[in-house]
C-alpha cells in the first residue's frame, strides 16, 4: 500500500509523536496514547471532533472512553501496520487536545 | 445510597435488560453489551445521543468503540454496583439502538 510508513517517516513523523506520549504496542504495528481531560464534556468533545475527520477520512481508531479519560490505539487494518493514515490522526489528536484548555 | 438496586429490581427490570443481551460481568456488579451497528456514523450518532443524557445525569459509561462496535458497561462507583441510573442509561441506549434503522 502507498501510504505505509517508511523507515524514514518511522524516524522523523513517527519518533515525533513517539515523543508526545504515543507508544509503539509490543504485540503490533499499532500506536497508543491516553489522553486525559477536565472532565467528560472535553473528553467526548475530543472525541467527537475526532469521530467528523476519521469518518470522513474512512480511517477509524480503537478507543476506549470513561468520563475524563479517552485510551486511543491507532492502525491501519488493511496494511496491517501503521500508514500515513494513522499520523495524520494523531496529530489531529494531538491538536485537539493541546487547544483544549484543561 | 437511596438508588441501589433492590432484590425485586433486579428480578424484575434488570432482568429484562438481561433478556436484550445485557449480561451482569462475572468479577464486578455491572453491565455490559456489545452493540453493532452498519457503519461508524450509527455507532458514534448512538454514542453521541447517550453521551447528552451521560452528561446531563453525571453518570457516564465505560464504553469501547471501533468502527461499527460499541461496547458498554455500566456501574455505579459511588455505591460500588448497580443502581437505577444504570437502569435508565441502558434502557436509553437500548431505545436509540432499536430506532436506529441497521
Amino acid at each position: 500500500m502507498a501510504d505505509k510508513l517508511t523507515p524514514e517517516e518511522r524516524n522523523t513523523q513517527l519518533n515525533a509523536l513517539l515523543g508526545k506520549g504515543w507508544t509503539v504496542q509490543n504485540n503490533r504495528d499499532a500506536i497508543n496514547k491516553e489522553f486525559l481531560f477536565k472532565d467528560f464534556n472535553q473528553a467526548f468533545g475530543f472525541m467527537t471532533r475526532t469521530a467528523l475527520l476519521a469518518d470522513k477520512m474512512d480511517h477509524h481508531p480503537e478507543w476506549f472512553n470513561v468520563y475524563n479519560k479517552v485510551n486511543v490505539t491507532l492502525s491501519s487494518h488493511d496494511i496491517n501496520g501503521l500508514s500515513k493514515r494513522d499520523l495524520k490522526l494523531a496529530n489531529f489528536m494531538e491538536e485537539v487536545a493541546s487547544t483544549t484548555q484543561k
